[in-house]
């Protein structure tokens, strides 16, 4: 095929890689068997749409928000920011975070702003960094701050504890910023701090609901619940093609994950298996380069031990030159596997 | 749910709303679920997509192309007149297109460049009108001539025949411009012509493959037949959240599609149930606002006949203030359709 | 030099060719000594820009307006534009709108709106055009109504009477729509109107006011008359490079143009002059191909004569393939200077 | 007035605040009353801009280069920025530069593309820190690396040796990128290496020649020496109102600051009223933030101090929090000014 490929061809697994190298989880497939009946209102003018609506506003305990859905992380990231930030704006975001350094360049080609990294430990950032980026602005001269952007559990697999998020978010108010928060991983957030989800987000303003990592087929959602800050939001969406026509094929995806919970029990295996990743690679004797606390385990490897690991494993490397590999896992990820991964490193 | 409705919710039948109203074909559901194995590499990485990708290619005897799957018709067509176009280019559409009215201007946010409508008989553009605008064009003070878009079969159901489109290319080349087909119905304007499908898209050097309107979840492609042009097309592609991290589940909905000339054999019913409405509507004394070449039909309907119609389907007035409604057939327009349809017609 | 350049070099007089061909007048340049003098505050913090500021806002009787100073008319539409609309808006203009035709695709690069032409007589629009243009938009697969641009005078040398104007923009505000005055030729049109300089805009929101074309160095204003409708507008002027450091000395400009009312009386100069031209025009038997109602004259010119004049005398063929002439009369156009180009026709 | 204020007004004198506070040089209000004679070509097409841009390829060596010039320094550099960049390319600058802090983020809105900073020393960038952030990009997740832009005198009144600036450009290009300098105080570089212009700019891509700030009105050129890199730049010149229609008025200005090596002696002024200031502050025991090694003098304040000067010189405090003023030196600045405003600090 033709796409820009961004690394060879494998016979190498996947199961690490990245919790989008997962399938998808049955019970979403069987949702969109059931929804296939005849025609149904596009755009999202059907009832499956309002039923997943409401199940993402009720997850959040935020009545008054507006849903979108969106086809992927990037999108849902792009079109939150895109909405909040005008062209002479300034966006703020950890340095390692997914926004700057993933989505080849979306969320400032979108909205024209400047992205401003600021200093974190593995993505958490003391709102001491943002206050001193932000104070002093507002000259015509400078881009005008007007959002942080923050990820919840982070792309270092580290978790905003419910406390810390509601100081920043709370300081970042008073700073005169709205918030988003990069909820590709919200699920395993959730259940690693085991506290009520809305919680985990505190006051932001504007959340990506992550789907696609944590079972779906594709889709993420995008909770507005300050939707008077984000004018034009849905022409954003429509404008870059995120907007499906067969909208409940997406909607039926997210009802099925906010069934029965389904979205956190998958999270809870994701975030169960890494902590058995984690005892046995401490077992092993390798040291972890940040704490584990979600669904990402970053774990320090010598050169020829990444290389041999290699032939066996997809494992992401994240910073060019640093001997630091990152193991994703996933709703699908059994005992089992982790356990043949171990034993590859064990050889 | 929180959406910005385009329409109040209704009980009436979307059966020929639009061929997004749709469900998806079986086979490509059954497709779905066979690919929904273990693990696989992320971002088209994987072999499903190469696949895919190779079957777009030989449906449009292409063997040089790149494919791109993007998840909507509207990203599909943006992505190609993004990455044709720079932001001191012109972009040309006719006055029905899709791309200048019907895509929230997503075409113009993301090339920056303008998109200039030129005349046409119901989608068809006559190469003087292209002349007539593009000629003398090319100081510092305009807008540099680019790219043109026309759409097969066109939004108001009319098919270029293969003679028309060859000369219209031919002549954009001569003009120094790029050619770009929006195929969101392709595979109807292929069977109306019942010419290979590389004659109904002539020498135009880059498509928009429809998957969405028929039969598909979701999913459009791209087919970029002059890659050296559309330099960046992967990025502004990841840019605006069109490259699945899943990417086997876009890319098994396009092999099911071109796996025993699915794609054909839905868009033949689609064009056979619209001459079935055709030949009924006729019969009433109904008269046709444009010749219906493809799945769409357009009737001139009085006032009073529309709002009775209304309350049994939903159909669309494309011109506010004219009489005119549209009916779409699909692949899953069954006679029983078109037959009560009719039936409320004659009421 | 390096320039793309938009015609060849000619030792033909430039007299006619626009009114920016012209030199600045003598009471501008003077302005520029007086204000040479010493340090002062950059970026328009200095007392003669307070000074100007009040002058443009007493000329058009706008006490409240904000009032900010470009380099050229385009910077200054741009400014308006891009201030105005988000890339999910809609921009409507004539048919021969200098911000449609004449700035390079400026406005919609800034703005990343649609621009949409409207219908026109010579540049003037019915409101029923608009009107038509505007009603039934809104839903999310359109780009969103926003703002009108008008030109006073035209671009084809017709001015807006006081009623038209004042019934079109009561006609746009009702749709919804702000209003934006190109005027580029403000002066010009007062002059023709001979009505004070506030009824030739009527209630328009923001409007361009032209002084490189009416004898200065460069240098047009945006006055502002809704704020609040355009936030951000100085981060927009400030990005494109259009606030000058040395602001001084684009304001000595204008308020050498403001004082004694120079601006009305070097325009009321270019508008005579025109009017000499056309009487003589008319005495050679050449038709106008608009009635010149300020200091530009359009005259159909058979190819040969055009021809022939061109040996003479640097004019511009509005539309490639009319065989219509432009002729620009400015401040500095003498009785001497139309005399000798009328014998020049006569040979 | 109307604009938003960067500070409030005041009686305290703007000598040191920039460069830009400075009035013009008389040379160059006499060229601009010299070429204020009858009609002339405009855009470019007149003599005096042929002859402006040989004067600017020939102070730098650059015979085969294209030249244009804009209204101001942010402007030059917005322009070529946006005409090297596309929207998924990454630029760098360092953590000072004036295209990342004090555009407004122009060149970001402009490109579309992501602005990156690296870190320096007072803006000098060391070729590992570039080469650092630059390998290991190129997948279609990241924005692709394209152009870095450094600064020659650096916005903190550092010179990059003829040594270094050659190097840090062949690293550059061969990490593939092109390379832009914003020479806004390029004069004042020169003038302090003591070398050929062309040395001071090594074999640099693309370089913005400051006038303002060296005793302009206003006016920067843009030197583009590999136009094939830098296609549509006239376009964007031209979009964002930055071609003036009089352009014998920027031209001439130019003209003037060429000849005679003006820019060179008015720079050599600035520069040596830099350094009597130096040798004054170090007699008064107040130390210098960083080396000054052109015409801007960075020095330590205690807040007392800073207060107190605040009273008889606006002086910029460049990071928010950091007890460091800035005085700038121009053509203008005599030995008395810098003197009194020792006396000043003396009391």
């Amino acid at each position: 095929m033709g796409r820009v490929s961004a690394s060879p061809p494998s016979t190498a697994s996947a199961a690490f890689a990245s919790d989008n190298a997962a399938p998808a989880h049955p019970a979403v497939l069987d949702a969109l068997r059931r929804v296939n009946d005849g025609p149904a209102p596009s755009y999202g003018d059907d009832p499956v749409t309002a039923q997943a609506a409401d199940a993402v506003r009720a997850a959040f305990d935020s009545p008054e928000a507006d849903v979108l859905f969106a086809f992927t992380g990037t999108a849902a990231n792009t079109i939150a920011l895109a909405a909040a930030a005008r062209p002479w704006h300034e966006i703020y975001c950890s340095d390692v975070a997914h926004v700057l350094l993933d989505e080849a360049g979306g969320p400032v080609r979108l909205s024209g702003a400047q992205l401003t990294r600021l200093p974190s430990v593995d993505g958490l950032i003391a709102p001491e960094d943002l206050e001193r980026r932000v104070l002093g602005r507002g000259a015509v001269h400078h881009s005008r701050p007007r959002i942080v952007s923050i990820t919840q559990s982070t792309e270092n697999g580290r978790v905003w504890t419910a406390q810390a998020v509601k100081e920043f978010v709370e300081r970042a108010h008073e700073l005169g910023l709205l918030v988003h928060v990069d909820g590709a991983r919200i699920a395993n957030a959730v259940v690693s701090l085991d506290v009520p989800p809305a919680e985990a987000i505190a006051d932001a303003d504007i959340v990506s609901v992550g789907g696609t990592k944590n079972g779906l087929l594709f889709g993420d959602a995008v909770l507005v619940r300050r939707p008077q800050e984000f004018d034009g939001i849905h022409w954003v969406q429509k404008q870059i093609g995120q907007l499906a026509s067969k909208h409940r094929f997406i909607a039926a995806q997210f009802v099925a994950l906010f069934s029965d919970d389904l979205w956190l029990r998958n999270a809870a295996n994701a975030n169960a298996m890494a902590q058995r990743l984690v005892t046995g690679l401490q077992s092993l004797g390798l040291p972890l380069a940040s704490p584990a606390e979600s669904n990402e385990v970053f774990v320090r490897l010598a050169p020829d031990l990444h290389r041999r690991l290699s032939e066996s494993y997809v494992v992401h490397q994240p910073d060019h030159g640093e001997p630091v590999v990152r193991f994703v896992t996933s709703w699908a990820t059994s005992e089992g596997d982790v356990d043949a991964a171990l034993a590859a490193l064990a050889r």
